[in-house]
């Protein structure tokens, strides 16, 4: 049992949980139509996507082409063009506006697999003859460059976002093909997959290059795994293997050398092999991170595994939220120097935790470990579940720990700080990102291999492994309890990961335990009830990290707690909880014992401590704040 | 007693005090020769500052045309011109580079004032030779347009300091006029003021502009105060009615309109009289202010007084850090909201503490009261002098209150926070600042009306005064005690302001107190000593303040002190200070009771106290932080 356990695939788990339900509908009900209204530029106040535009745009080019017309050609010198001064017929928006589409068939075939809905399938099929259509013959399939300069593909690795787009494209394919058969956009992306491996390499007259947004490493190996096509396999770890050698791929192309170590940003100031910490921009360095783990696993590359754990412990240890957060700084959307977690300032990108979740899950293939599933259970049930508003149809991208909404209006340093979920923004990612994680929640939380079942997450579902049907049933997130049923057809292993929040488990079956999982040996029909004890809890971060000296959060099962103003008023900063007092739950609240600080009307004061009555501090999950309009809100409150 | 009290003119102070002696001599010794070689270029290793060059080049300019020779035009169209790219002959630096000359001069002056230094003076000689051959005959005074294009001067007062450029040349040449009864550089300001009064103002065909940075209001008052000349005082009232109507001269001088409110940033957002609260870029703000109360006082413009007022009180209760700092945020280098007091991003320049002076004192001339001292000595001994390095060659032009080096040198958020004082910078606003600033300290230390004389800060001085003699010897910094000599002409009140810091002083006379000041009647032959207890305190600031709660700060006396990672290792946020423990004075350093804690290993622990061992925390006065070499600092401590 050390690692190689491959992820149920979905069309093998049907969901049946009391809290993923709702969630899985609102996406199918809510997310799926108003993001694809989105794409189409039809949501009234909503900024402008442009991506079904573009894709119209470019099925025009080939066409033009294909009936040997001259097409145009626009300057692809601009990462916007989404500033009223492209021309009518040139690209618009950004220049990865692409992926957006491939997300939202991603999320649209994981909600086809769990339930068929032929208007849904319908859409994506549509949507996938215009994206077909705007391929070129050759393969390539990036729309900026159709559209504006045919001749200049390949040219700028560094900034836009070619492979990064063929990356989504390909999941949305694999992801597509495995949920309905199809076989269209499967052929498409590999079309595109070809070009690229006839292009990158370490053969004379391929190019050396590698993309500045990674992702092109892990769809690749999803490709290679759908198709068996080893040159995918091959060209993955060409691509991380080249990475961040010297001279740099990124100067080369831009026709300059530096000396000094340089591209940190896009983790290429060294070979990936060489990393030991994560640094750059955030979702950038765990989709990179997510492929390592890939490669190190497929080509028994133990120096790459290295890497990967080595920045794997970076990341738990010094670098990660309460919330699974990750992104310190806006500056770059990027990993900050180890215990710099600043609460009001955070970035924490919807889109990085969605990336540690990959992470975590490849990690976990690599070398099984409870450690992964804990983190990975902190991002989804805390700040991805945060990225989305009730309604389905607002956003956050950034998600800090600490709100004061007249600093998020008044405070450029906390511009990137929204008090309330946004409508639909031009830079999308991370909503169909979300979409898409959601609608494959069960990948993550089931895994198998040839004697071993794999709990990672406590989901409820029916899952058809190959060693027998496990049914779980969870309520994991309320009262703790999850009913595992076995009709097994051989004897076997069930592995069933111990939450880091749970000190007590309760089990009906005897198990021992390895790598922080319950290991039961199960055979026929097996019934095994396990007792999670979900209690509220203050939790503390560590004391090297500034902010949170002398705070604490509170905590309930998977779920971080915060304050809102909503429920204790204005002034968060005044509340002091009580290290003693008492922690109920109520509801999905927890209700905590504290004072309230009366608020001081002189600047300075001679020292003495401030008068405060007490007061019950009332905390909601993490994951609602923000609900009920602009308003303060507190992770960490003082202790 | 409300107000009218006149600084003592310089001329009349002879200070002699422990603590401000070596100070003094170090700008004198050190500070002001450094930057004179450094106005002229002339230190290894500093940024240029083309400031004398750009004299230079103005001059040969205003010789070409005097000898009718055609001479080139370069464009004006860029904040800085120090980018390599200008053409040799063409205007460099900083667009506000003539104002360092200037504040170098009025700093010389007031050097040369407490001891005359013939070579000082002669090296202020020769500079005022070179400004005044750079004057244009008709009096305009600013190397940028006089190099670059005559014909376009006074066209951008939003961005190009011609009116702030001419504020600091009247300063000096009144400043120098007053040392050495020179009048050459004096009858040079009066001709650029002349110019200014013609060219500004409500008379048909002239320009009812006024400056994107301020300074000529109170400069122009200044003048007026020194020459009688009554059209320099409209002048000013005439830029402080002007400023911020609509609509908007800055609108109109770009040929554009805005409707809604703008310019907060320059403070031109809405007329003086209607400013409340202090915002925008801090350092014109409190530039503003001071001319705003010259200007009602010397007009009894009640309403404008009114609006001092209000701005003060938001200043001193809403947006003050406990140094004296003001300008909590790097953008704009401006006020942020209220009770916005981040200790590790603040800004605080210094030069926004010098002006903050003399906002202060021109306040306590308009309505006397003691908090307009007691803000002032928190600026003066804690911000102001923190500016300046012990070896009078470094300088700060941020102060904050918390400092972790990593942050300075890997967080952009923190790029403009530097661990240790910086040699000369190019935008070298701060350190002759603070050089003018201390040269005439006695002229913020005492003041003087009809009947009254009064000492605003503790100095030690002889002090001729229109009443009589003032001896002051002061151990203020010390051991608190101050004694005061008093050879009267008459029976007059000497006022002494009560310090904000102490509770129970012991006075030798009786007196009674008014408005903070204590009111000595005084006749003949008098001494009386004050003795105010210099202890260290604990001071926590309001719990308004949410980067505050649950710390403390330490003081002793007027100065605010702080722990370094010199004298208490490194993690400061894992120190706190004991509520009830001893704190005890050691030399110039604070020794108090308090634990360190153990640093924690895991990022997130369930709650349980940190293990801590007693120590001793030693805190030194934040003005000398940042003179052992790159180290963490923090001014509040948890308590």
């Amino acid at each position: 049992m050390t690692g190689g356990a491959r992820p149920v695939p979905l069309h093998r788990i049907q969901v049946d949980d009391p809290f993923w339900n709702p969630v899985i509908e609102l996406v199918r009900r809510e997310v799926l139509p108003y993001q694809y209204e989105a794409l189409h530029d039809r949501i009234d106040g909503a900024e402008k996507s442009y991506c079904i535009d573009n894709f119209i745009k470019a099925g025009r080019v080939v066409q033009a082409l294909q009936n040997g017309k001259s097409v145009p050609t626009y300057p692809v010198d601009k990462w916007c063009y989404d500033d009223g001064n492209a021309a009518p017929e040139a690209f618009h928006g950004w220049v990865f506006q692409d992926s957006d589409a491939y997300k939202w068939l991603e999320a649209a075939a994981y909600s086809l697999i769990s339930r068929p809905d032929s208007a849904l399938a319908a859409k994506a099929d549509g949507l996938i003859d215009l994206i077909c259509a705007a391929q070129l013959p050759n393969g390539y399939l990036d729309t900026l460059y159709i559209i504006n300069d045919r001749g200049a593909v390949f040219t700028n690795l560094r900034d836009f976002h070619e492979l990064y787009c063929f990356g989504h494209l390909a999941e949305a394919a694999v992801a597509y093909y495995e949920a309905t058969g199809k076989t269209k956009l499967l052929a498409a992306a590999r079309r595109f997959a070809d070009l690229i491996c006839d292009t990158f390499g370490e053969a004379d007259g391929k190019k050396r290059g590698y993309g500045g947004h990674e992702l092109a490493e892990l769809a690749l190996v999803r490709l290679f795994e759908a198709t068996g096509e080893q040159r995918y396999l091959d060209t993955a770890r060409f691509l991380i293997r080249e990475r961040g050698t010297k001279p740099y791929y990124f100067d080369r192309e831009r026709g300059k050398e530096t000396e000094a170590d340089n591209y940190f940003y896009h983790q290429a100031h060294t070979p990936p092999v060489h990393q030991h910490e994560a640094v750059g921009h955030a979702v950038r360095g765990v989709y990179l991170y997510s492929g390592m783990a890939d490669v190190a696993r497929l080509c028994h590359d133990s120096a790459l595994a290295a890497a990967c754990q080595d920045i794997w412990e970076n990341i738990e240890t010094k670098k990660l939220y309460i919330t699974g957060g990750i992104g310190a700084t806006v500056h770059g959307e990027a990993f900050s120097f180890d215990y710099d977690l600043p609460n009001d300032l955070a970035y924490c990108e919807t889109c990085a935790s969605v990336g540690l979740i990959f992470f975590a899950q490849r990690m976990a293939r690599l070398s099984l470990n409870a450690r992964y599933g804990a983190v990975a259970e902190r991002a989804l049930y805390n700040t991805v579940l945060a990225g989305m508003g009730e309604d389905g149809k607002h956003f956050f991208y950034v998600n800090p720990l600490e709100v004061l909404p007249q600093a998020s209006a008044e405070d450029e340093r906390k511009r990137h700080v929204k008090p309330v979920r946004q409508p639909w923004f031009s830079c999308a990612c991370c909503p169909p990102n979300l979409a898409r994680l959601i609608g494959s929640v069960g990948a993550y939380a089931f895994a198998e291999s040839a004697d071993t079942v794999l709990l990672h997450q406590y989901i409820g579902a029916t899952v058809q492994t190959e060693n027998g049907v496990i049914t779980v049933d969870s309520d994991y997130c309320r009262s703790g309890r999850v009913t595992v049923t076995v009709r097994g057809k051989q004897a076997f292993t069930l592995a069933a990961r111990l939450p880091e929040w749970c000190d007590s488990v309760q089990a009906s079956q005897p198990y021992t335990v390895q790598n922080g999982y319950m290991l039961f040996a199960v055979n026929g029909e097996t019934v095994i009830t396990l007792d999670f004890p979900v209690q509220p809890k203050l939790v503390r971060c560590s004391n090297r990290v500034r902010e949170n000296v002398g705070k604490a959060a509170v905590t309930c099962g998977p779920f971080v707690y915060c304050a809102e103003a909503a429920d204790n008023g204005d002034g968060l900063q005044r509340l002091v909880l009580s290290k003693n007092g008492a922690l109920r739950r109520d509801g999905d609240r927890v209700l905590a014992d504290g004072w309230r600080e009366q608020a001081d009307d002189k600047l300075y004061i001679e020292y003495k401590e401030p008068a405060r009555t007490p007061t019950t501090v009332t905390l909601i999950p993490y994951y609602r704040w923000g609900n009920r309009g602009e308003n303060e809100m507190q992770v960490y409150l003082r202790i």
